[in-house]
């Protein structure tokens, strides 16, 4: 059995893209700039953000962070959304989700520039993705494309069965494993919670894609000898143990699953550290005008 | 064995169609209109938009055919798109595809206002599906659906095995017997040119989508008793029977799957009168705006 580490991975991908960006400002080019709109002061949000502005720096890019208390209109968030997208300095930027009820999401994200979208939750990204066009591809499936490439694991012909079909992970996440290419040319079962016999489903599979946002859900009776495990799953598991009273837990019952794997990824240090530096890697392709003029 | 009546459905979609634009027109209504480009003479072609054109015909629509001989420049092409685009008489337009090699045909798509892209080609319209927002569907899949619908054929839980992953029926195919949704909520397996045992993921599946473009791939071996098999191939397979010269060939053996199903399309009769009456449903949504204002 091989550990996945995403925490090293995606530490090593800063560091190519803080190498490529002074190369970027040595040849007298512009420094990418991403923006982030926070609303509110959840905790989940405020780490993730906290984050990601962290990321931007060890990545040599510049950052701002645009807050907002919890009552702001969805007039004056859109406004300030139509503002980054004019603004000619800011290369991408994110709002982070999720919004108070008050606010419409989907509006939100429509408003954003697909050209500075590099979440890649824009309708224009979303089908530029399943139809293989060049586009941003959303953080998640994206970093465990990176994963699976980093390691050289072998996904054509391979039966992989994603769990899950959420717009920002499952349903891309098969998109992209079915496509022409490396990662991808799988044969891709989605599973989700009207599916029957997924224990049976994943009996079958050499390559599973945890994305159901159960604790735990995946159990070693579930998998084959062999198969490649990658864990989405994120949960705050309240814990006696840790000082933050939860325990991140995965859809992947760990201890038990990963004696039967020849790849898993552990949860923390797997996909998630990944997802972060996939927005980053979006953020260089934005700063490059990689992929929209 | 119940077999799956395109024509029949799709002529009775019509009349309903055309009921619903007489009572437009009474209530001082504007006749929904349909315009299509083609470019140069290919036979297939010649032959759908004449179809297409017919069909409006009995539905009621304006309709509009516009020439252009296969030397015509991307350009002049594209121009007569931007001025379909605003022109606020036409409701929807498409472009018959494929077009001359010197043309995009990516960039003529992304040069359609998404708002009249009544083919369902367009990123935002192909995105906008996927994440399950209203837009406007592309004709096969969204045929398919209505066929499974008029004959109640129950989606929720099921095994659905799609082969084929082209852009126009594969891809969209898996994206909405996935949705949360009826016809939907199936656990979705996408197969294709690299996937093994193909014969293995059609021996457990309820419902088939055969859109692999090979002449009776499918076979009696493949299926299980009892499942429900549609049929998109549309093979021109060369004939001395026929006075064409050609034959109509599916993807599937159908004298020997059709002795096992609980429903089967046939070919000819089955998807295809199904994938121009859902143009024509898309047309009747642009002239009422109901997707987009």
């Amino acid at each position: 059995m091989q550990l996945i580490d995403g925490k090293a991975i995606s530490a090593q991908i800063k560091q190519e893209i803080a190498a490529e960006v002074a190369q970027i400002v040595n040849n007298g080019g512009k420094v990418p700039h991403l923006a982030a709109i926070l609303v509110g002061h959840d905790g989940g949000s405020e780490t993730y953000v906290a984050n990601k502005v962290k990321s931007c720096a060890e990545c040599g890019f510049k950052s701002s962070l645009i807050r907002f208390e919890a009552e702001v209109t969805e007039e004056t968030l859109l406004a300030k959304v139509r503002e980054l997208n004019e603004d000619a300095d800011v290369d991408g930027f994110i709002v982070q989700l999720p919004l108070p009820k008050h606010i419409s999401e989907q509006k939100v994200i429509e408003t954003i520039d697909y050209r500075k979208d590099v979440d890649g939750f824009h309708p224009i990204n979303v089908g530029r993705m399943s139809i293989g066009l060049p586009c941003y591809v959303s953080a998640t499936p994206n970093g465990i494309l990176e994963l699976l490439k980093r390691y050289n694991i072998e996904t054509s012909g391979k039966h992989c069965v994603v769990l899950g079909r959420s717009n920002i992970v499952g349903k891309p996440m098969a998109s992209l494993m079915m496509q022409k290419a490396y990662p991808g040319d799988a044969t891709v079962t989605v599973c989700h919670s009207r599916s029957k016999n997924i224990q049976e489903e994943c009996l079958r599979a050499d390559i599973i894609i945890a994305a159901l946002g159960q604790p735990e859900f995946l159990k070693a009776d579930m998998v084959k000898e062999g198969a490649v495990v990658i864990d989405v799953g994120t949960t705050r598991v309240p814990s006696t143990l840790t000082k933050s009273g939860f325990k991140l837990t995965g859809d992947v019952k760990f201890d038990e699953v990963a004696l039967k794997c020849l790849f898993i990824t552990p949860v923390p240090g797997g996909v998630g550290p990944m997802t972060i530096v996939s927005l980053m890697r979006n953020t260089l392709l934005a700063g490059k005008k990689a992929i929209y003029k």
